[in-house]
């Protein structure tokens, strides 16, 4: 049978990024307890690909890809994506897991239980220079407005937020998504809960407005906390309002890269 | 060329519908003034196709959408659906539009103008019975929540809702968007607007939370409208608050259909 | 603390349903072989609100699924749909989730391994008047469009579709999703896989070229085998193209109660 | 009433975006013939905020889009953004706009007119370093598997993808949607209709199956010609495939900036 992706090709262009998008797949990843929880991830993978060849032999991403699909935490998903890198024959990989990751939660008042739902995302490649590795979480919060409050006699309005965080750690450090998610729900008015009994929604209504912030707020709140984190090389964070005066979204987002004389700060 | 569709089919099955979905076209809608605005329509079409017929000739259904798109109000849109029928020779087409439906406000306080979109749909059916005609519309509104408020000392959780409301009004009867838009922005805490200024931003906070309401009050409060009106023979509405303390929504819905007994009351 | 739900109303309208909508919840769901399989479900959840009563409590819901969430299953379900009705002390009670269910295929020729998707919902009811019990499933599927073929002299687009099927079984029978999902993969031109290595794609390509099938062909296939099946009440299909030449999908759907006669076909 | 937006913050994180997303609003839009359309477009609009400063006054965002709307193209554009600056007081202002774009297209052999959407985005930037601007289309094409066709004794697998073209003209240049939208259509085999009759299907059919194109390649087509564009000083493009044997995506992407070898070659 002929192998047409193997096949040369003559029009002397590099490709970044050859591979498969959006697969969906049963996965076990690590919690934050080191216990695997089976969840469901929308998988990307990808190699690059040199000018002179045709295309890449898409199966094999599902081939890898099955067969590391029982044991995901940080060690393994780089030994996925140096896996990824040798089967395709390729100079450089990168694979792409979104997820839903549950943490149960208690009430602040009553202690009922509930799990709270987190997107999180692990980004991992591979290439001849070494490895990288990508944390993201994506959290709702409960913001309530500052200039509203300040400027009301009564009430001030306030919405669900998201608060997303992308960090990248120094090698060999560990950090997972508890820690991130703890961040970010410290950045809000208040977190939000799945399941609130009356004395707990009378503790968050007023915790939240006795705690104001604008999405210029819990921005700089999580970048505070990330840069002086000697474990953070890099981040990003995107907080959005879905405001509920308006038909659209408020956000703030800035970008961190460490270096010596950030460190001090 | 044969005519494979024309075939005819041995399993005794006749179909409800059988048409396209997802086409989106440009279209000229009439808004309450009378006037034609261009904007973007996602649209559904389909026949029914009796048991011995193999299917439907799918490219007429495009064709009579491009005859009619420039001069869409509720008598065309009735022709338009009998303009289908016939063209596919079937005993009865449905025809569905959705589409952002822009409304210019001003600002309670300052003013100040902005557009606030509103997602419509137009729904109509021909077939040897006669024509149906259905309206939906989606309305953002702002709602505090009366029980927060209640058990609190200060402060109350507030978030955007949406209320969309389907009628059908009495064979004859004009009703427009216009109007159901304006019931379902009276349902709630306060409309949102796209634009608001300092002085609209505190008079839409205090008038919020002076007017707490729960999605079943929003519901509630549409009903009551909507079955006194004499033009109206059947609606739904459903209430959805995409809730500022949790990560999921709360909703209430009803249905209902005018008979004498009903009419009274 | 004031009870403001349990306040009486003075309006007059009941409300159908009044509960949460699009709470992400970790669920282990039975599989076709009697093995709990943990996935994240999308629920939905609602009871009947006379027209005295003000509102709802809906924290209530969230405490009722958190203890059923680790067995669900045919007679799980029901028990939690009657679990919601008295928690809430409703004359009726509905309960409904959608959620990514995996099953381990082999490709056709080279027999590799790998999970397909197949998103699939349970919808369960209670009342005075009895139980309700609702399966879904959303089977990818490739079809090859018959008059395409017919009327070229070499190919014919073919394009991935989506049958969908909707069953009540009567009462007390046994039907899971492994079954549909069998019904919807035998309507169209072939299966879709996760993983085809080349033999797979050769076989998958001509099995499909061999075998072409309309939107309607695909609806009729399914509906032929419900309606001769008699732990089958009722049944709604809907199969849609992403057509490969438009940019837009084609459709065909039909429902089909059982009667007397009809089962005599 | 106090101007809390205005007060300092004495974290020292600057903020490289603070600002309002997802806004849909009525725009103009020019044609590539010079005529202006109404479209229904989503809007992000944003500045940077110093360290020093609380926050950005969002509604300002909105007053200046409100009076832009009825004359978008690529100068009125760049103004939009520089007034967006000048307004908030901020050193850099990014704008960014996707609507959907119409072209009316003739079937291949009938002539059969009918109108093409294609998703297009313009981002405008604005700081002191001078204006920056951004061209985006999303095209939807037909592609034909070659290896499916080479490995296969009949038929191919083929479906719907879409190639994305984001382009960086020249300073000064003139560069429109029309001619990005004509370079993604001829990277497939062949281009999508609204509206295809027989004769057309047919010619569609054959057109694709002798001209079929992995996305690799659709991918290297278009860096082929936009390489040699001089008006072009940077460009990314992403083809992805929704494979008609597989329930995932197929993609390929490369970005490439000019520099003086580059443009020899």
């Amino acid at each position: 049978m002929p192998d047409v992706q193997g096949l040369p090709d003559e029009r002397g262009v590099a490709l970044d990024e050859v591979g498969i998008e959006g697969l969906r797949y049963p996965m076990l990843i690590a919690d934050g307890q080191g216990v695997k929880r089976e969840t469901v991830a929308t998988v990307d993978m990808s190699v690059s690909v040199g000018a002179e060849v045709k295309g890449a032999h898409l199966s094999r991403f599902v081939e890898v890809l099955h067969a590391w699909r029982d044991q995901l935490d940080q060690a393994s998903a780089l030994s996925l994506a140096e896996d990824v890198r040798n089967r395709l024959g390729s100079s450089s990989a990168r694979v792409q897991m979104s997820f839903a990751y549950f943490v149960e939660r208690q009430a602040p008042v009553t202690g009922a239980r509930s799990f709270s739902e987190y997107q999180c995302t692990l980004s991992v490649g591979a290439s001849d220079k070494g490895t990288s590795f990508l944390l993201k979480v994506r959290v709702p919060v409960t913001s309530v407005c500052p200039c509203s409050k300040a400027i009301s006699d009564r009430g001030a309005h306030n919405q669900r937020g998201y608060v997303t965080i992308e960090v990248e750690p120094e090698p060999g450090a560990q950090i997972w998504f508890d820690e991130l998610i703890d961040v970010a729900e410290a950045s809000g008015s208040s977190p939000v809960y799945a399941l609130l009994k009356r004395p707990d929604e009378r503790h968050v209504t007023m915790a939240g407005y006795d705690n104001p912030v604008f999405v210029e707020d819990m921005a700089r709140h999580v970048a505070v906390v990330l840069r002086s984190d000697v474990r953070v090389t890099r981040f990003r964070v995107r907080v959005i309002n879905e405001e509920s005066i308006h038909n659209h979204a408020a956000y703030a987002q800035l970008g961190w890269t460490a270096t010596t004389d950030h460190r001090d700060v």
